[in-house]
């Protein structure tokens, strides 16, 4: 039996989340990881946009028959909320998008995920959300019993140490549905946070954007320029070197969790207030006593990180 | 093509409960409605044993084989909630519990419901829930295309013009699951509410409950021994004449509509404050200007309403 | 020692403030209390408005010497608010208002308050607030040694079992400062709230009205006139038969309690939720087992308060 | 006319407190400041505990007719709360205390404030509040036309980009009296906010404990010990080399803002949810657009910040 990663990943592409989804694509073409499949959720854009974008990518990536489900076309209780601002009105900056070969799964992704989980072994699946945690809390919701297939929920959302993205409180994938994001922390999975405390420590500098973009394939400048697109927004606001590799890092946590560092705490997140909406509550240094519910990320390592990305990237077409 | 109500009734059973699901069994035996199935959720009393009482009540009915489907075994994000203190330890209250005859059928609660709703057609089903609402705001979450087929959601929930019966300011049912609430009524499906405002003035008195208990059959006194044992709390908090017959007014409400009164309004369910939670916001002279969500009920020609359950009760065996 | 009722009336007029304002003098002419002050506070017109209103308003009554106080111009935490579409922009209606000759006192109305009950003996001052609590607030945090002089504080504020009038949770003077309310709530002080549950059974009908225009003095017509352009809001908002008359039934409350019926519970007024912000939860049915920090009254003899308004009416010029 | 800082501390002592409020009277001796007057407030220890402690400090300080006025002995809305396990019994450590010389006040604070500021020319008076904010909150809900005389409120309290020290979301000052700091955030008043984001960079090393200790008189070694038997808290939570010097970073910002840096923004305090309560939300980047009404400071020259406190010290008796 093959102790490699078998990942899922859930996503609202963005550009980010296409770097993600594509460095995924080379783990598994380096062998380093199985990955099965990739559920779509309204967030960045809408769904038919990001569900869309998800096609293409894999496209993209030369698995043209990768399966991609369809999710949340909203969030489970909050009106719907895009990012247009920030990833352009197709999600994928000024990419031309060409209409995607990857056909698109008709199971909802839901369903698709309890039924996966439910034919998995104990500790099997990773799951990789960087959208809104809304198919997750359904599923968890619907099939509390698919935790025991769930290796780990390696997620990129949320903030404490660092200022929100999307308010001064709130990160944009936890303010979007708040309520699944504390469904998730809530049910027993175990969980790894890559929140914006890390995130932002792992910056698109010229010289790593010139990495991508030297690489003699058409994957490496293909996403150099979605990356370039992107980064203009977080430069602006947070006055960073360049832009964060906010998703990719939830999927090299997945992977390589040793050039990560964070510490087991309770994680709660805001579902009461509207000053505060989507803030992360995270007992760092164990205040209330209470047991932690997940692993929150503060630190990597972010050379090694772009590295993997390169080599990840460097072996697509 | 038939007019009949096609009815699901969605149920935590409770003693109020199996009045309702007696009372429904009894209107498709008078050819009144086409009871399709009932689905269970975590109330009253934890999910396996609501699951077990639909089943028992329909052995009762005489219905061995009805399809129960069990759903939600807790609320959405709250922590489960139930209520012996007026139930009982079963949830039937003093009654004597057989082992069920009639199944459980293998499927969710849950995708049960959106697959029959799929294949209805337009404005075909009825939804009568008269417990926590999880299992209808999963439905709708996952599946919001399943509006189309909704005649109704006439459920039994929530408090406005009447004190709370969980806290001065909500309603049990709302209170266990008031995020499932709110995601029912801005679902955009059509919603009639039966709030304590009108169940409280459908009271069984001395004389309606005796009416069951000299029913020739075996259902109309083990009804009355039902009710009987569960009246208590309601008379001793709230100083009414009887036990208020919740659950029965939501199934009366969809078959016989004509002895219901009540304003079309919009509706909100309070999920933000400790002190308020599940309490509902009626916007019932129109204040605010907003669209109406939800039809709310005040007023029941309660003397009618008896006569149809006894009615409903008589037929059984 | 005498034992009448020493009475200090805190407003923001407003129509029925001033009804409340002429009631109290005439009160004090048939010897039945001794009136002691006005505070005025911002409310349903801003605070310049509310204090030359109550200023006009004595020299009605013909007391042109009589004391007011300037108090708060703004709610403690919320964004000021007022109500011109239901009192006019001068608070009055159509009245056509002189320059007052009654004088307005140099010191503020908090320090004014907290002097006059720490020179008062014990349980001997009537506080009587008619708009948002802002001042007896401020009173009761700055200087909680106050409560042991106060007799009562007999309010107008709150809904529970009817709709508020502000939103559908609330009514206008808790919802324009409902930390003010709560913290009069939590004081100590003993509390009688006279909310829109009393004061909607207290309509001025049109036999009630024409009694007062019938007068042969010039205040009953002026009060006629006055309620007349005030009535068409809630007559048109509620379906009543008048506007009601809430003011005047917490001065009445005051004199005559043996007119009104109610209960003792616990009052909590939201401050938590937008949703529901100012909303009392009163525990009428004591679930909570918590003491009681109020009566909430929900019954008047309106018939009986009316003759003992007209009659009060009457004595004055 | 002098330049001089004109101050008055408003402070709950607390250890720290006690090392802000004699480094206040250093200063004063220094030339550096006219210290006008110390408030108290209820926080660390209860209202008659912090207002004998100040008094007993001032006669440390060789002040024994130093104005001290008592304050407010609870939050606004919420229930008190009180830092023992920090502070110890009397809130002063292990320190043995005796009966204070220095008189009380036998006006409130609030009024004392409130004439003070009144009296005061425009831009005069530098407030330091280093407690819960319930006494400046008082001054300015009575009074807004004090806001004319502040030259600036340089306050302790709050955190962002650090983690709670009272809840995880939470410092305590403003945990406590929440509402207070939204009031005082909303005035108007030019505020300065020295959060445990600058206030955990001031830690008490041992060579700065050293340098203490060793000081030639008896403020040196006492406050030393005083400082000794307050850290372990910090340390053992925080992981930091010695405790916070959080209430001298206040009075130092206010004689030496060249020190400290930060940013303008805008500033609110969570006060509608229990899990965030009392949580500063600081739009650091100007997310949302809104006016900036705080400066928030994040860096110190903790070096220089001890010679300042070291000096002010050393000319102490």
């Amino acid at each position: 039996m093959s102790d490699k990663i078998r990942l899922i990943i859930d996503t609202d592409p963005g550009q980010d989340d296409a770097a993600a989804i594509l460095m995924a694509h080379g783990l598994a073409k380096r062998g380093l990881i199985d990955f099965l499949a990739i559920t779509t959720v309204a967030g960045n854009v809408p769904l038919a946009r990001t569900t869309e974008n998800a096609r293409i990518i894999c496209d993209w990536a030369g698995e043209t028959g990768f399966p991609v489900y369809a999710g949340a076309d909203k969030p489970l209780l909050r009106p719907p909320l895009t990012a247009e601002a920030v990833h352009g009105q197709t999600g994928l900056g000024d990419a031309v998008l060409h209409a995607p070969v990857c056909p698109l799964q008709p199971q909802h992704a839901v369903p698709f995920l309890i039924d996966t989980l439910r034919r998995a072994g104990d500790n099997s699946i990773t799951l990789c959300p960087i959208g809104p945690l809304t198919n997750i809390a359904q599923m968890l919701a619907l099939a509390p019993d698919t935790v025991r297939a769930v290796k780990n929920i390696v997620l990129m959302g949320g903030s404490y140490f660092e200022a929100g993205n999307m308010t001064p409180a709130a990160e944009f994938n936890f303010y979007c549905d708040p309520h699944a994001a504390q469904i998730v922390l809530q049910s027993g999975a175990p969980v790894t946070i890559l929140p914006l405390d890390v995130t932002h420590k792992a910056v698109i500098t010229t010289p790593r954007m010139d990495a991508l973009r030297r690489l003699p394939n058409a994957n490496g400048p293909r996403l150099a320029a979605l990356l370039q697109s992107y980064e203009r927004y977080d430069i602006q606001k947070f006055g960073l070197e360049g832009g964060p590799l906010h998703d990719p890092c939830a999927v090299a946590c997945a992977v390589f969790p040793e050039l990560f560092n964070g510490g087991h705490c309770r994680v709660d997140v805001e579902t009461q207030s509207n000053l505060t909406l989507g803030a992360c509550v995270v007992d760092w240094r164990n205040i209330t006593g209470q047991t932690p519910n997940a692993r929150w990320i503060t630190k990597v390592d972010a050379d090694r990180l772009f590295e993997e990305l390169a080599e990840s990237i460097a072996i697509l077409p």
